[in-house]
């Protein structure tokens, strides 16, 4: 049985090396050291198929350690998932191949997600365990229960994020995570002692953990630790003490092997010493009948999930689909007619509260949340419930002061399914969810991110809390929208187009302060187009002011005065520049129009020029904010309606 | 002897309650939870000197939970700062007062960080702490010998990046920091065991701390845990018991007092509660002079010290005011004509490293390091000395894989003094560095960040390792130089502006290829002017290209063969856009010229229209890369010489 184990573990080995040495790139050191313990897990215990490799019941597999992409390529190919053959192992690494660098979501079936960022998988892995715990609390665990595996190596537990998600995996005890640590003490630039002494498993047990520490390369002790995690009420680590890129005869055990190929030399020697007599890219049949067997372990347990998850109906596969429930905005939308009649004047983080008060109840499947801000960021609603230990029955999670695990976590939660996450915070902190946030756009997941109290409009906690650049910041990166209503109904339009987007991550930047509401109708999502004609006389106006957010109704009134005098202008509302940018080029030059244009946002100016061009004027900020009561802050940067109306009538000398 | 220490604590009380309500903004819960830390700590053992707030072997300390700004100034005045009046407190959170919402470096002396964005004052500490150490190895402890003391709540200890630096500090032996951590079981949406169960003190031990666990109103308490952590050999974390809002009695121990004023009623019956028979900021005579002559306690430390560092000489004292050495950069343009003389190709990341073998051993007081990516950044050289628990006689660091503790590290680094911080990573993970960043513009401190692998030329690592929207991303913050330099001689002279200007961090996106030098002369610092042209006729110019980095290499060749067809075009190379918007308007027209401009960048198009204007023309990537080698990936996103030539042509139509 062992030396069953052993060939199969020497199977995935080769194929790395071999695929890794023929792409001239890539990391072999940690598939080799952990083929052991993956083995052991793929063979027997982790829960998939590879004709389903979309179950939604199966365990999840997260290589937190994702420049290992070959041990997770090898593992699928050897299970046998269809998706996938010995060609493209062969590409690994090459323009259009389903097997990339570092693993790509999306790619190819049975890629539970992006990784690559270290200490991102292991969040996200705690979002999936968490997303299970509440699916299952609301379907059932006869449709819901699985594990989530995690294989970490020392940089995901170096990276500050691991403690945030192995904190709140604790505290909330998520006792179907398990964390296999690649504990071979090595990192790029040598052993890890030299920048770490601290003790992971005092470190994990402090954080409410099961630790249980083993001989990588010890079959017996790898089963036994995962039986053990199974049945554990905690999280589980199991730290695998490993040599890394073993069976490479001179490059184990040192960092030579984490990051380039080993070199022809190497791998022939490496064929010597585990007696390999195998071409590359060859697996013998017998070891491959071995591991297409091992794939085929749980057909039935999917057959039998499957006639179980039909009997929960199509509300269930909708829910696990992602799907939207019919007329789940109806509300929302009678939300927009209020506010239109009741001129309704309201700060558009509590405008975002009230779409919520009418979304929640009518998708069962979101989850919000915040960091330690629902008061400010008001996230929550009269039917929130926050989940906790023990609990999962609820759909509002305390993630604590832990901005970047609430953003990786929500990754996890997405990609799991059966859950559409938010999570709030203040604007400016969302620098904290950066690299969560642009894995998320990478993926392409629906995940929200309701970010209040979005420009010196914060006032009084002066320039740390102010986010100046972060409007900017989002704009540029791809596949995210970054909204910043104007009113209530520009806030419920977001709200909409966030869900309806499911492959896109969308933010919601929120005023603390209170705006007007300027939307004459409803009628027409007008936010779908990004930007619009909001107020004034297209044809005949002699220059356009484009604003957003809290800054449309600074235009609007500008745009009155000036009208006093004679001078007719349009406003256009910006909510979102990316959905205007992906409008067709006449809908573009309809809005913005031939005439002058003068851009009004309290935030950097960078990046206004692809509106108003080279001569056209932009009212924004040059450099941080400052503490003071918010109004005076308007008039000490100079973004009012006495700096627009001047800047229309210098447009127009 | 304690009720002169409670009477001293309860004018910290006062001053910060009466302070909070005039304001009508602010967080009055920790002043009043560690008033009675903070006065022992204050009265009796922290080195200073309010005269000579700047004295160099002052003790550090550091508000980490920096809402609690009201603790840190009413200390600055009880203790005697000339730099603080009661007028001062009285204009809390108002515009243009010293005493900003959240303490701000710079604007009162006293103030050692700004802090506000949690997790970063302890992380910063942490730098401020190895500061010390590596100043005392190389000048000695007669001029460098002092403790970096912190005030930390819930909300840093959660955040991930304190886990970077208590480990890191552990590692390190970090043995003159201590952190009092404000355990009083409140944040801002209720208790923390809501949100987290962790134990902190096994958490601190298991990353090598000493810890200390004590009622942090119990004076005696205090005082023996402060004289135990001094003489401990490893960092150490005193956990102290306190009642959020002590002495305010109907909100005390909740998060209602946690920031937002205690309300006239509630401060008029602390004063009831408290015996506090004086009115808003009076403090008594007696008590003010109590903390007056702790103000003046060390006196004669400073007056001892002052003449060992004057018997240091000149060196000592330019090193701690951080002047650059004479000539420093003789080498440095040594090598710039040498490069231009052998026509050196190599990466921008090698060009890095070429002038940091010229800078490192002339300016002594650079410290370097890499978040483990040293051989891929190329931060070493020939004299680096990487420091070890110990041994702090170094110039090198290893951060390990902490992008975030690093960056924030060297924030402490740099305001610490006596050290010239750098740090190296992937262009892509300064992500995980942002909210360091931003301080770091904030606080306008010298801290440079070599940030290598800078585009899709990156090549197989994938997306998730390409950089794309960061160039943007950072061209928008204020305050901080982005230098993408193309060749041997724009890389030297970015190290010297980012040498030079000690008031603003700057960054170096550098390649991972190689790149030909472009360069004809290195007789002018031109990329001081942030762009000019590098090539072509300006004033026949048909079009000019303006490209940065690794692109102006491909607009240079562009330029050579329209030049073959008869377009004559001018090629702006453009390191440092924030440099080239500080020029005249006449110096900036005179360079892009009146003819159509393209740019030509591998990231992200956003931004460039500030150049080009509407009828330009950008070439740069729509959305994220891709896996595959990386001249196959300039092909795939048309960023080719071919692209550029049609674009002009194009233009020109």
């Amino acid at each position: 049985m062992n030396s069953e184990l052993a060939q199969m573990a020497n199977s995935i080995r080769f194929l790395a090396a071999d695929a890794i040495e023929k792409s001239k790139s890539g990391h072999p050191g940690m598939p080799l050291g952990m083929a052991d313990v993956a083995t052991v897990l793929f063979s027997k215990y982790i829960r998939l198929d590879p004709m389903h490799p979309h179950w939604f019941d199966r365990d999840r597999f997260v290589l937190s350690a994702g420049h290992g992409s070959m041990l997770l390529y090898s593992l699928l190919y050897l299970l046998g998932y269809p998706d996938i053959e010995l060609d493209d192992l062969k590409n690994f690494r090459q323009l259009g191949a389903k097997t990339a660098g570092h693993p790509e979501y999306g790619h190819l079936a049975g890629i539970d997600m992006t990784t690559g960022p270290l200490g991102q998988g292991i969040t996200s892995a705690a979002g999936m365990a968490l997303a299970e715990r509440i699916v299952a609390a609301r379907w059932g665990e006869k449709v819901c229960s699985h594990y989530t595996y995690v294989f970490a190596g020392d940089g995901c537990l170096m990276e500050g994020i691991s403690e945030e998600a192995i904190s709140l995996a604790g505290t909330l005890g998520l006792n179907k995570l398990i964390v296999f640590w690649d504990n071979n003490n090595i990192t790029i630039d040598g052993t890890v002692d030299l920048a770490n002494a601290t003790d992971q498993l005092k470190r994990f047990e402090a954080a409410g953990w099961n630790t249980i520490d083993i001989d990588g390369h010890n079959y017996g002790q790898i089963a036994a630790a995962i039986e053990q995690a199974q049945k554990s009420d905690r999280p589980t680590l199991i730290a695998c003490k490993t040599t890394i890129g073993w069976g490479a005869p001179t490059k184990c055990g040192t960092s030579k092997c984490h990051g380039a190929p080993l070199g022809a030399e190497e791998v022939a020697a490496m064929r010597q010493n585990l007696n390999w007599d195998y071409a590359p890219f060859e697996v013998p049949d017998e070891i491959l009948a071995l591991w297409r067997n091992a794939g085929r372990r749980c057909a039935d347990a999917y057959a039998a999930w499957s006639a179980r998850a039909a009997a929960k109906g199509k509300a269930f596969a909708d829910a696990i689909a992602g799907k939207l429930p019919c007329g789940w905005d109806k509300e929302l939308n009678r939300l927009k007619e209020t506010a239109i009649a009741e001129q309704t004047k309201v700060a558009t983080r509590k405008a975002s509260q009230m779409c919520l008060e009418t979304i929640v109840p009518n998708i069962p499947e979101i989850v919000g949340g915040s960091a330690d801000l629902a008061a400010s960021n008001l996230t929550l609603t009269a039917v929130s419930k926050t989940v906790s230990k023990g609990d999962y029955n609820g759909n509002n999670v305390m993630y604590g002061i832990r901005e970047h695990a609430m953003a990786a976590m929500m990754n996890g939660m997405a990609l799991h399914g059966g859950i559409i996450p938010f999570g709030g915070t203040f604007f400016v902190f969302s620098d904290y969810m950066r690299p969560a946030m642009r894995l998320a756009a990478l993926m392409g997941i629906r995940v929200i991110y309701v970010l209040t109290h979005d420009s010196i409009g914060v006032g009084e906690d002066g320039p740390t809390h102010q986010p100046v650049e972060h409007l900017a910041s989002y704009r540029c990166m791809p596949n995210l929208l970054t909204f910043r209503p104007c009113d209530v109904v520009e806030t419920a339009e977001a709200w909409q187009l966030a869900l309806e987007n499911a492959q896109t991550p969308s933010l919601l930047a929120l005023s603390r302060q209170n705006l007007p509401l300027l939307r004459q109708s409803s009628a027409q999502n007008l936010s779908a187009k990004g930007g619009y004609i909001i107020r004034g006389d297209a044809q005949n106006r002699r220059a356009t002011l484009i604003a957003t957010g809290s800054e449309v109704s600074l235009a609007v009134e500008a745009r009155d005065r000036l009208r006093e005098e004679g001078i007719e202008v349009a406003v256009v509302s910006m909510p979102c520049t990316e959905l205007f940018d992906a409008q067709p080029a006449d809908y573009q030059e309809e809005v913005l129009g031939a005439a002058p244009r003068i851009a009004v946002e309290a935030a950097s100016k960078y990046g206004w020029e692809k509106y108003v061009g080279l001569s056209g004027d932009i009212i924004g900020m040059d450099g941080f904010g400052a503490s003071g009561p918010a109004d005076q802050l308007y008039d000490y940067f100079g973004i009012t309606v006495d700096e627009v109306v001047e800047a229309v009538k210098n447009c127009l000398k």
